[in-house]
């Protein structure tokens, strides 16, 4: 079996472990999984795709430039964004607990603007969203979000929508959520 | 005259400024002509670009969610990308006191590393370096660097080399720094 470098940790039980065993053993974050993606993605030198760091306001930094006082800022644009067969990509990974829909204030205003606008300039724009509760995680396309958004209610998208328009991502081995493979999809169909 | 939202910002004395102002009169630094160039772009609806926030760890959060203790980490990838044309953008933008050469040291190898990968990948890669002390800035493609530093010392780049392949920006109003028109020109050729 093939060890990547990202890959080489230890589970308490002092055993190798890899993002499927994660995964299934202990739950990981939707933000883990595409994490572990993505440094797949660079490793096999498809893609580069990286989470932005969350934008902090620093109030006061101490000497050896330790800081002391800080806040979290709103984010003006999404999570992640980077690069695939050199078009620009751009999407918001998000969980929700809801068996029936997901509610649209758990995405900033400003995050969904930056989605269309990026959809409007020829990249690539999705949100992944995890329903914790019935284990499934779909990625939708803001190019569907519009159509869907322009003749419905604009408080929440329904499971259905994400059945109907978005495409499931079932966890797998490596990479543990290939969503670029519907990304492949998406391009081939525009 | 024309007031974008972004400049209705006031100085010491009162007036409203404009960048060029701003830029002749505090000498701004390269970061704010570059934010406020972005500013612009996106405004005008020709570019999306973002300076992504600084990688920082946080150590302790206290009461209120204020965090009490973090300190800075060392960026993977560069400062600045974004979509232009629909083509993925990332940069990286630095300066020097030097009126020689730019040290290589002034940036991480891994980012360096991160804009060569960009460059494979079919993004547009590039620096943009401010010689202070002569008043000049440069836009500086990852493809003449590969070149450059595959036939010479690897410590640095001479200014001459900025002149020879790399572009000069010339600051002025609307944007301050429009370095998309040499990305236009980097287009073409390829």
């Amino acid at each position: 079996m093939i060890r990547y470098p990202f890959q080489i940790e230890k589970n308490k039980e002092n055993k190798l472990k890899t993002p499927s065993q994660s995964y299934k053993n202990r739950g990981l974050s939707l933000e883990s999984m595409i994490n572990d993606t993505n440094k797949y993605y660079k490793f096999i030198d498809k893609a580069l795709i990286y989470k932005k760091p969350t934008p902090i306001h620093i109030v006061k930094i101490d000497k050896e430039n330790r800081i002391s006082d800080a806040f979290f800022e709103k984010p003006s644009t999404t999570d992640y964004n980077g690069i695939y067969k050199g078009k620009y990509i751009d999407f918001e990974a998000k969980e929700t607990k809801s068996k029936t829909s997901f509610a649209l204030k758990n995405i900033h205003s400003n995050q969904i603007k930056h989605l269309l606008m990026v959809d409007e300039m020829g990249g690539i724009a999705f949100i992944i969203v995890s329903f914790t509760a019935l284990d499934k995680i779909f990625i939708y396309f803001i190019k569907d979000f519009k159509k869907y958004i322009d003749n419905n209610d604009r408080s929440s998208i329904p499971l259905d929508e994400f059945i109907k328009n978005g495409r499931e991502i079932t966890p797998s081995i490596y990479p543990v959520l290939d969503y670029l493979s519907f990304v492949d999809e998406f391009i081939m169909n525009i």
